[in-house]
């Protein structure tokens, strides 16, 4: 076959902070174990919008143009040699992550943690591998997943976010009857609120300094009762800033009626002070997992945390959680969970949608918090 | 104080098989670390119903008279020496069991186990102790479990069957996202099915012989789908016993769509065919949950669970568990569970609560599942 | 390349019951991913041993002629084209099981239930995959797994059994602490002791029939005490097997001075009445581990297993274990089970190594328990 | 009885920093449920030692004079009404907390976060609970816990520190395979190795600033490699402290030859360059067991715990540890674990041995690890 014979397809490529284009590319046909997949809508998250702005993601800068995108769904378009899950015409997720298959961490069912991972859309490893911003992509069809009729394709999108809390979930082991409390919802914080409510929680409840965000999730369900940090001057010490959100919890947890904390706290800011909070927000013997990391290093009250057991954990990405995903969000128990993507934005004007993203708000004061791309 | 002060209350006391008689005891205050509770609601159960029709529950036989009655909630009217958790007015729900809270089952949070476990209206243990068909019953205050305003009595009353759960899928870990069959939907088998779909089971399937009860959890949405085994004649020997068996669960499992089985089957009939059946209904990987015993001795297709590493595992009562029943039953996430309750009468006529219970169906051909005495 | 410039190299083939042939074959590079290995050790199992009487396993009868074998060390020979984690002249342990890496058992990390598995030496998928009965073979090279410089091969070749054994023990949570009984001590009983012994078990103990097998878990340490089943005649009732199953065994438990039971009961011996007795011999809230499977359908004492919260697990192969067998084996923790191996023969005599494990004496009376087959 | 009637014993107590004051008591007879020991040997802990130095631990201080002491094991001379488990004569070991055994965390087995906890030797609660340190002392008879034989006093006296690491060790799900490092080998540190050794790990390393200690671990099997930290000038800033952390536990990684890290690393410090270190030395998927808190606050590089999925966990105390601990002791799985006991002091000369632990080394020089006191 001569590359004449390819089709074109679009993408939207990153140059740059900032440097977005929209290109022609050729189209190639998938290979051995491949699938097709023609992208219909992608979510865009914290790290393509650090990848955005900055033209890096922590330590992982662009090296070459990079297609973003990974929170995605689309339709089996073709199947290369191999295949036998998909057929042409099929509606799927695609999970971005291709792991090794072959190490101790795939083995074990780990896989999130795969040295080897490459990931659609970062620049972690190169070459690049490009992400779903675009109108087709070539993937391994043994990380996309069927979709059930009842699940649309921006509902499909929220499977990879979705994926991060259900992970985190277990690795909290949160379940039925459990208290949670969410610092911080954005996207993720809303994520953890409806899970935490489709998990049995008996309590969920959230922290955020933005009352439009509080707002949301109380007015929509995610959480029964909120509380709004008061924003103040950074403090000027060290030992300041402790003391303050120590006394700063104590008054949320009363406000709550839980004076003696939560089960778990689902820390999804990143911020300092409200992982210094989380710990001190925790039950004795509950968990503090560590959704969204900002700060490199923190300053932690640890005694707080040994000598009560309140473990603190982290989570990085997911792992065969794509099944569980689909089926909570087709099964409605993530109840409005849609209402979550606040805009939506045709491929050609990917731009906007990460500018939108960036301001967290849009021109008419709405709230922005999930902005799907949409071809 | 002379006996002559003692209140009399009211007490259902069974003197042997059917021999159930009202009878005024006197009312002794609360001892030390002890609360007396004003009885409202008690559920009648299955071993209940044993000790009614035969003076005895499997190897327990009644060697004085006993009141019955476990599954109960009421208000306190009295509170002993010591006891601080609790004050009269207090509506609460009474936890049957007590436990000796020193052995290692008790220390290690298994308290289920507990050798020296006395328990409210069981004949095993000598003198017995009373159960709770009676006006007043004065109960160690730490299995006592307020209640939250929205729980009324009746519902409170669930709280012990659905401990019997709780505590069976803590044990099989039930969670979100996995394919739950239930065999059997009389009161136990629907309470499998609502906690299934609180714990985020992906989909919940029932199979029974009786229709009346399948179209009931069906009709409430306890089940997504059901199956209704054909009775056919008792087989004639063990082998075709275990071919039917294994023919009529492939059967249902492709009703189902299943092929391969359901991550956990929650058996609630203690009949040999259906703990064949279960065995097969699961797939690799997954648990068996016998909830009901029945048979002492059953002939299993062991090597079918044990080379797909089925587990299979019973569950005895609960420990831990009140608490998060309440919450449960409180909280709307066992949608429409008082529905379980067909029918309400008076503690003078808890002989026809039992008769009731005994037949399955009253007088207007109602379907009984679950028959509440109230006070 | 003409198959003229192949070397042969030397293969034991089973064409049907006791037909085992020693041919000449070609010896083929490694492929894609794959490794060679000069074969230098290969226990033989009961598997093999199926296959070699009967010309079948259970239910997978051979197809076409097949290389039995699979507990096995050796020398890399050659590797393939992308192969990183191995060298020619590396000493290494074979994984015999392929597993697909894609499904969903292998994506959780347990590929031991992986539906499309090849395991090398067995005729359940076809073309069957040979097994290492030969002097090279060509394997993926993610399965094999390398060998510290103080395993030597025989050792290694016990990785196989020991896998089986770490498999079950993380099923049963085996961890130190508990007390463990092993009913059956053949080559898996004694690694089921060595492995509990090594895991910090506070008491291992074991049942058998044969009296010097007892003596040799005894004299060896592996078992600090032994109990010697009566042989009897068989049961003329099902009721008369299960009622002597649960009086042969308070016997041995009040021997053993443990009336109440063992933590975990590892039922190494498929036979009815020693998985009837594991049930009574696990205390409540213990386990019962079935890791030798023989009668397909068993009459269980059920109810005195659920009711006791005594789990009956299975266990099927193992995933992950390599890593951890082969660091036990060369630690020395397995103190002697090296012993394990009672007989060494050359691959062209390897008939008779089959012969020995088929009586369990040697000509001069010696216990046979494990047989090793050398290049 | 008359209070003329009672005998009379001694008791160290601790009046104020340094004031210990060897004083007659009357002895009570031991009241219902209680027994009475007369305490044979009892080490001495870092938290005896903080109350002897400073009059406080943390922050609790003395409130009244205090008997210190909570390492125990003793015989039993006279036993209260109600108790069934112990007779006079009885060599036990002494569990010093007493739980309320009624609360949520009693309940369910994690007694050591019950709130109401009363801890002999403790001056959390008032008035004190004294401790050990004397002739006779009267205890709840469901914490004391009999004796083997081959269990002497002194290694008895051990089961409360190896509690606390059997407790960490469970929490942090320390097994068979798993790499283990080791910071700070003190007492605790040494527990540690030796633990980990019994449990099956398959290495054990350590690292301390004191090679002396390196020494007594190296020499004695606990573990197999050690590395020693270079002492030098304190950071100047955080940024530096961090940094160095990062580059010296490189450094120990690289002479271990685990550059990718530990499964579990168990911090027993509590020194605030250690933890940090801590998190770079643990793999992704690892955990790091804080087991000796220091610092209050801690600056931690919390990003790569949490991104590498690694868990950072503290431990209190221990529950439902005691008869693992006995049986290990007594086993010799510890291999040698009573050369951690250097020095043996009689009760009269306690102050002696608080000092001995104060300087760490004896007069001659050597090692001081745990010092017990007899009576």
């Amino acid at each position: 076959m001569s590359p004449v014979a390819l089709q074109l397809q679009r993408a939207v490529v990153l140059h740059g902070p900032k440097d977005l284009r929209l290109e022609d590319r050729p189209s190639w046909p998938p290979q051995i174990n491949q699938a097709q997949v023609a992208v219909k809508s992608t979510g865009l998250c914290g790290s393509d919008l650090h990848y955005y702005l900055e033209g890096r993601n922590g330590d992982f800068a662009l090296q070459a143009p990079l297609v973003l995108g990974h929170e995605s769904a689309g339709v089996i378009t073709a199947v290369g040699p191999g295949v036998k899950n998909l057929v042409p015409g099929q509606r799927v997720a695609i999970e971005a992550g291709i792991m090794c298959k072959e190490c101790n961490y795939c083995q074990a069912g780990r896989y999130n943690l795969c040295k080897d991972m490459r990931f659609a859309s970062s620049a972690k490893t190169f070459p690049h591998l490009d992400g779903t911003l675009q109108d087709r992509m070539n993937h391994p069809a043994h990380v996309i997943h069927p979709l059930p009729d009842n699940c649309s394709f921006e509902q499909a999108a929220l499977a990879e976010p979705l994926s991060v809390l259900i992970h985190a979930g277990r690795r909290a082991n949160l379940r039925s009857g459990l208290r949670v409390l969410v610092f911080g919802v954005g996207a993720i914080g809303v994520l953890a609120c409806a899970l935490s409510n489709a998990y049995g929680a008996s309590r969920v409840v959230a922290i955020d300094i933005n009352q439009a965000r509080l707002d949301f999730v109380k007015s929509h369900g995610f959480a029964s009762q909120t509380y709004c940090l008061p924003m103040v001057d950074k403090a000027k010490t060290t030992e300041e800033q402790l003391r303050r959100a120590k006394e700063n919890v104590s008054v949320a947890l009363h406000e709550f009626n839980e004076p003696e904390g939560f089960d778990i706290v689902f820390e999804c800011t990143g911020a300092e002070p409200c992982i210094q909070m989380s710990i001190h927000a925790a039950v004795a013997g509950g968990k503090v997992m560590l959704v969204g990391m900002g700060a490199r290093n923190v300053m932690l009250p640890l005694s707080a945390a040994a000598l009560r057991e309140v473990d603190v954990q982290g989570s990085f990405r997911y792992a065969n959680t794509y099944p569980e995903a689909i089926k909570l969000l087709s099964s409605g128990k993530l109840r409005g969970i849609e209402k979550l993507i606040t805009h939506r934005i045709p491929l050609e004007d990917a731009a906007r949608g990460f500018e939108l993203l960036a301001r967290g708000k849009d021109e008419q004061g709405n709230l922005v918090i999930k902005v799907v791309i949409e071809a």
